[in-house]
C-alpha cells in the first residue's frame, strides 16, 4: 500500500535493525484518515471472505480495525490484555508473550462475542515475532470460529512472525512489508 | 443522543446501582457504525471550538475518538496507560487512580504530539468519578495546550465526575447521561 509506505518513509523512523518507530501516525498520535484508507484496503482484500467480525488486540490495533469494521459493516471485537473487574459471563484466555514489553499477559475474550458461526478477520498494527497474532488466533479458534483472514498494517518480514503465520495456514495480508532496516533506512519488500 | 440511549437500553445492562455493562457495543464488542454516529455528534457539538487535536485515554476511548478525529480531520492522540519500552523523546506523566480496576497507573504523553498552540477535544467512553478525565486534562495542560472541550459517551451523573469537571470550568458534553440506575433499570437525565 503505497500511501502507507510513503507515510512510514516520511514520518516513521528505524531506530536500529529491530525497532521501527511509527508513533507519529499509528500508535500514539494517530492519522485517522490514513486509518480509514487502511480499513478500506483491508475491505478490498478480504471482501469475498464472508467476514462476520473484525477482531483486534488492544490498544494499537483498535483504530485501523474500527475503520475496517465500518467498511465491512460488522462488529469489532477487542481482545483484552487485562481482564476488567467489570467483566462478567464466560471468559476465554490464553497467555501471550510480548517481546516489546518483555512480559507475558493474559489475552481475554468474552465467549458470547465470537461464536462458531463467525468468520473472523484478525487485524493488528504490527507483525514481528508473531506471538500476539498466533495467541489471538488461538483464542478466537477456542470458540469454534474460523479465522478467515489476518490483516497486518506493518510487518517486519525479516522477523519470524510472517513465516510462522503462513506456515500455520492462515490467509495473511500485510500492507507494508519491511524487508530490512537499520538506523535511518527502511527497505520494503519488492524494492 | 437518542440512538445511543436506545442502544444502552436494548443492549446495556445495569448490574447494580454502580456498574453499567456496555461491553456488547462499546468496550469489548464495538458497534463501529454507532461509533461513527458518536464521532459525528461530537463534531456537531464542538465544531466551532477550533479543535486541532482529539485526545483520549486508551483503550475504550479509541474507537469513538478515531471517528471524531475523522469528522474533525485532525489527528488523534492516545494517552497511554503503560509507557512502551519503544517510546523515546520527552515524556510527560501523571498518576491516575482507576476505581474500576482499583489501582493507579501512569498516564503518559509524548510531549511533541500536543503543543501549546493546540486546542484539544478530550474524549472518553465513561465519566464516573472523573479521575481519568481530570488526569488526562492535567496531563494535556502540562504542554501549555488548551482543553477546548470534553466529550463523554456515557456519564453516570449520580457519581461526582460530571460536577467535578464542570466545577473546574471545562466545557463538557455527555451524549448519554444516566440519572440513576439499579439492577435491571436505567433512567436518563430528563426522563
Amino acid at each position: 500500500m503505497k500511501l502507507l509506505e510513503d507515510k512510514i518513509r516520511s514520518c516513521g523512523r528505524a531506530l536500529n535493525d529491530d525497532v521501527l518507530l511509527v508513533d507519529m501516525f499509528l500508535n500514539h498520535q494517530v492519522d485517522c484518515e490514513l486509518m480509514k484508507a487502511i480499513g478500506d484496503e483491508f475491505y478490498r482484500i478480504f471482501k469475498d471472505e464472508g467476514i462476520t467480525k473484525i477482531a483486534t488486540v488492544e490498544a494499537s490495533g483498535i483504530a485501523p480495525s474500527a475503520m475496517a469494521a465500518l467498511a465491512f459493516k460488522v462488529p469489532m471485537v477487542i481482545l483484552k490484555k487485562q481482564a476488567s473487574v467489570l467483566m462478567d459471563g464466560k471468559m476465554l484466555q490464553t497467555e501471550v508473550y510480548s517481546f516489546t514489553k518483555k512480559k507475558s499477559y493474559q489475552l481475554t475474550l468474552k465467549k458470547e462475542f465470537i461464536t462458531e458461526n463467525d468468520r473472523v478477520l484478525l487485524i493488528d498494527d504490527f507483525m514481528a515475532n508473531g506471538e500476539a497474532a498466533m495467541g489471538a488466533a488461538k483464542l478466537i479458534e477456542m470458540t469454534g470460529a474460523t479465522i478467515a483472514g489476518i490483516g497486518i498494517v506493518i510487518s517486519k518480514n525479516f522477523q519470524p512472525g510472517m513465516e510462522k503465520i503462513k506456515a500455520a495456514g492462515y490467509n495473511v495480508a500485510s500492507l507494508a512489508q519491511v524487508a530490512e532496516m537499520g538506523e535511518g533506512y527502511i527497505k520494503f519488500v519488492g524494492e
